[in-house]
Parts: C-alpha cells; structure tokens; sequence
C-alpha cells in the first residue's frame, strides 16, 4: 500500500458507518472531460479492471473537483473520435459524503441508480457508492422499524443462542411490567368502584385495547412516513389534524357499536353512556399520542421505532382505565 | 408495434406481477457465443442503445437457450480479438421466470446482482430483471410486515382522504373488538370471585399484557425469519423447542418478579402465588403460539403478518385472564 492509498483509507475510516463516507468504495475510475472517446477506450483496457457496480465514469479536472458522468453505455455507442465533454452527463448531482445512508437509499430509489459519485465539502470526488450496498441500507432500514417496535434488536439472530436472545428480550419486557404496573395502579385506585359494580372490571379492556390499537396504526403509519423521508415539521401539524379527524370518525362509530353491545349485555343505560364517552375520549388521545409521539422522540434523538409503541400503549392504558372507571365513579356512586 | 413485439408484450403481461416474468423488462440484448467481441462491439455501435441497467449481455444460441453471460467490463477490458465464448461467464444462472418477487429479491441480495438474464421452463431467455425493479421488492416486502401487523394496508397512503383512512382502518378495530369481547366475556366468567377479591381486578391486566408483549416477540422474529427465507418446515420444530426455552427462561425471572411485587402490595402470599403461576402458563403458551401461529397461517395460505397479531393476541388475553382468574376461583373460593 503506496502512502496515498493509506492515505484514503484512513479517511474512510473516519466516516461514520451509516453515512455516505462509510458506504462508499475508493476504487473510483475518474476521467477528464478533455480525452477522447478514444483514449478513455484504450485506458480501460490497458488498465485491465474496471471495478464492480461501473455503469459510469466520473469526470473530474486536474484536482479531482466532480463535473458530470461518462456513461459506460455512451462509451459504447458513440463515435470515439468524440470528447468526454461533449457527450458526458452534468444533471446528475453528486452525493455528498456528510449525507446520512438512509437519505443515500432515498437518492438511489428514486433516480434509480446503479452507482453515484461522492464529494466532500469542496465538491472533490472521495468515492462512489454502488446499489449493492444501499440495498442493505434499505433491507435494514425498513426491518428496523419492524424490529425495533418488538423490542427486539435487529441484529438479533433467529438462529442467537437461547441465554443471550433471553436477556435481550428481558430487557423489553421489564419496561413494559413498569408500564402494566401503572396501569394497575390506575385501576386501583378505583377498587371501591369496582367492588360495587364487578362489570366494569368485565368491560375495563375493551376501552385500553380499542385505544392502543387505533393508536398503534397512526403510529406505524408515522414512523414509516418519517423514515420514507415523507413527514417533517412542515406536514406535522396538517398529519396531526388528519389522524384526529381519523380518530373521531372512528371513535363515534365504535364508541356506538360498544355502547349498543354494553347495553344489551348488562341492560345499564348509565353503563352503556359510560362506556361511550370513555372510549371516544381514548380513541381521540389515541390519535394524537399516534401522530405526535414519533415527531417528539425524534426531535429528543430517541428512536421512534424503539420506544414509539411502549409510550403509546402506557398513555392508552392509563387514559383507558382512568376514563371509563373515573367517569364510572362520578356518575354511578 | 410489429407481431413479434406484441407476442411478447402478451406474455409478459401473463405472468403474476409478484413474480420474476411479472418483474422483467423485454429490452434485453442477446450475442451469440462465435462471435468476436469486436463484432460485439460494432453491433452495440450501430445499435445505438443499451437497455438502462445492463451489466452484462446474455449470451444464448440462435433458439434462444441461455448460455452465460458476457459482461460489459470485459468487454471493455479484453483484446477485441478474442471471442465471445472465450471469456462468457457460465457460473451465472438465470432465473426462473415463475420464481415469486421475493425469491428473486433474495438472488440479488445473495450474489450482489446488477442485473439477470430470466428464462422459461425450456431455459430460454424471455427477459432480464434490473437491481432498480428489485429495491422496490424488497421495500415492499419489509414493509409489508411492518404495516400488516399493524392492520394497514401498505398502499395506504400517509396522505389518503380521511374517509377511506377511516373505512380501512375499522375493519382492524372491528376484528379487535370481537377479541376484546371475547377477552370481556371470559371476565365475565369470573364476576363472582372478582367481586370477592377486587385485587384481582387491578392485576389481571400484567398477566395479559405481559404474554401479549413477549408473544409478539416471537411472531415477529418468525415473520421476518419467513419473509427472509431462512425459516421452513426444516428447523421449525427446532425454533419452536428454542422459543419455549427462552419463554421458560423468561417465565421463570418474571414470574418471580411479578409475585414479589403483589406479595408487598397486597401483603397476600396466596394472591402472589397464583398471579406468578398464571403468568409462567401465560409466557409459556406465548412463546408456542408466536412460533407456531405464523407457520400453520402460511400453510393456510393466509398472511401471517396480517393474522398473526390478532390472533395471538386472542390467545394470550384469553389464557392470561382464564388462568389467572380460574387458578384464583379454585385456590381463594
């Protein structure tokens, strides 16, 4: 390894992982904008390799500053008597090496590339990322959110001995017990209640799950909407709105539907208005916790995707129990 | 359109979207192997154009019988003297044009695929696949999981009309409330010894809660091991017997932990007991269900993202509160 070789890699090195410094190879094949067709034919095949993933050159000048693509498919078809300048591509931007690698999957999908040219700040040619690396960023990315919503790392191996997959899902399942703990205490402190009128202990899930399930779908659809780079804080407020409306046209049909059954099953009208009004209160909580609880946790750098789904649950349990047994206390004692 | 061209585009539009002929593109350039490759290369001149994407040519006999593959790069890089199948590549194989969209995801995910040549049941070459048609596969397939669990349909749209959000979603809550009800009812069930012991009341939510939470851990892990391909009928029994472990494992830590707290809170050692053996029941037949749920879906040919969390949810709220309230009616009554 010649000095400047060295030189290079220690500067990939330095890269985070998951930016586009860190996905990128070295192995860049550059050309002048001045050679001919020609030349730049008789280069490649002196030279003997072209790396994996080429579906162009890039032009660059003296001091490696980027100016446009060569494509190996205008290699082919042109007149080699032609100019590198005169037939290479300057729409194509390049990727800058400080981008993060999930913005670099976002580029590659939509302008479908193959492989793109990256530049430091002085828009200096440092290496090009090709598509195979940016299909694990995207394979990654998306199974992320799939993972982290479980509690479960995702690097975490199906195939992971027993003790090491048990204590990684210990660690989720004790802050989830913090979480039911709240809740029962919430529902404690209504034993007086309870004790009067066993049906409310009978019906008190139905309002905590309607809600952490409407909640979980606005969540899902947020945390994939951010992640796909839809969601930011220019749409928020307006996606905000949009889930409330979601969540009250829901909530009035369902918190009907449970009323009727309310009504049929225990034959207590006070009851049934009870059920009601509790459980439009916590599919409208459910909405909102849903919409903005990614946006807030993103904004603190926690992951959405991780403690998304725990918060959520722990504000519908809690706003659940506490609405229909509350309510429950006020009107039937 | 001539005949030819129109015969084609018939065939293609035959196969499944979701499979490899429902992916491939038509536009693919085809040499024979007794060609030089500066034939080739006055060919590709006077052709003009090369189909975006193509790393390779496929090289076939005059029916069209896949051969190999002659990439670009050596192309580029070897003498023009030299022939075809001289330096063709052979250890390519192409695909199968009935393989499902996922398959052919997981070919190109393997072997770092640009592109590849896809043939018919006689192997002759009827199209290729590009990697730019492949990243949409595997987006789609990571987030169908994602979005499935959560009852969302992966072509909701974050910005759909409030309505047709609303209608889709309600047919989650829908199925949601027929499992709450039945949850409700298997309470029900219990009324007399809840009203005798409204402790029970407030803790019966840890036991559900916490089977449901550890369950989806393993429906999860399964889902994402299955979409993957590296779970099947081979080493199922094997990842079942691994989950109940970790499930006995995690059982047993909770369990004690769980009946500690009750013991201080309720200063009942009778109460700890049962809340301790209703939650080892519950971890227990958490893990079995979130193993083998999604298995016994797929051979249904029912989605098991979809299915899979609505399901075990029944199971585990419905063996939570029947465990935990029926060992109570037959230990405290």
């Amino acid at each position: 390894m010649d000095k400047q070789n060295r030189k290079q890699l220690t500067d990939i090195l330095s890269y985070p992982e998951d930016s586009a410094g860190g996905l990128m190879n070295i192995d860049t094949l550059l050309v002048r904008p001045e050679l001919s067709l020609e030349v730049v034919l008789r280069y490649l095949r002196y030279h003997g390799h072209i790396p994996k993933g080429t579906d162009a050159l890039v032009v660059t000048d003296r001091k490696r500053t980027y100016l446009g693509l060569l494509p190996i498919q205008s290699l082919l078809t042109c007149d080699p008597k032609q100019l590198v300048k005169d037939i290479m591509s300057h729409e194509d931007e390049a990727i800058p090496v400080d981008y993060s690698s999930t913005e670099v999957a976002n580029i590659f999908e939509k302008r479908d590339l193959i492989s793109a040219p990256v530049v430091d700040t002085q828009n200096k040619v440092v290496g090009r990322i090709t598509i195979d690396d940016v299909v694990d960023v995207i394979r990654d990315d998306a199974e992320h959110s799939l993972m982290s919503m479980a509690g479960l790392d995702e690097e975490e191996d199906t195939f992971a001995p027993v003790i090491s997959s048990a204590r990684h899902r210990n660690i989720w399942l004790g802050i989830n017990l913090l979480t039911a703990l709240l809740a029962s205490w919430v529902i404690g402190q209504f034993d007086a209640t309870i004790e009067k009128l066993v049906a409310l202990a009978v019906l008190m899930p139905i309002v905590a799950s309607m809600g952490g399930i409407a909640g979980s779908q606005t969540l899902t659809l947020v945390i994939r909407g951010m992640a796909l780079g839809q969601i930011g804080t220019a749409n928020i407020r307006w996606l905000v709105n949009r889930e409330v409306f979601v969540g009250i046209l829901n909530g009035l049909i369902w918190s009907l539907v449970v009323s009727l059954i309310t009504l049929i099953w225990f034959q207590d009208i006070k009851l049934a208005a009870i059920i009601g009004v509790a459980l439009m209160i916590n599919l409208l909580v459910a909405a909102f916790a849903g919409a903005v609880i990614p946006m807030v946790l993103a904004r603190l750098s926690i992951d959405p995707a991780l403690a998304g789904s725990v918060i959520l649950t722990t504000i519908t349990d809690v706003i659940g129990f506490f609405a229909f047994l509350g309510l429950a206390t006020l009107v039937l004692l």
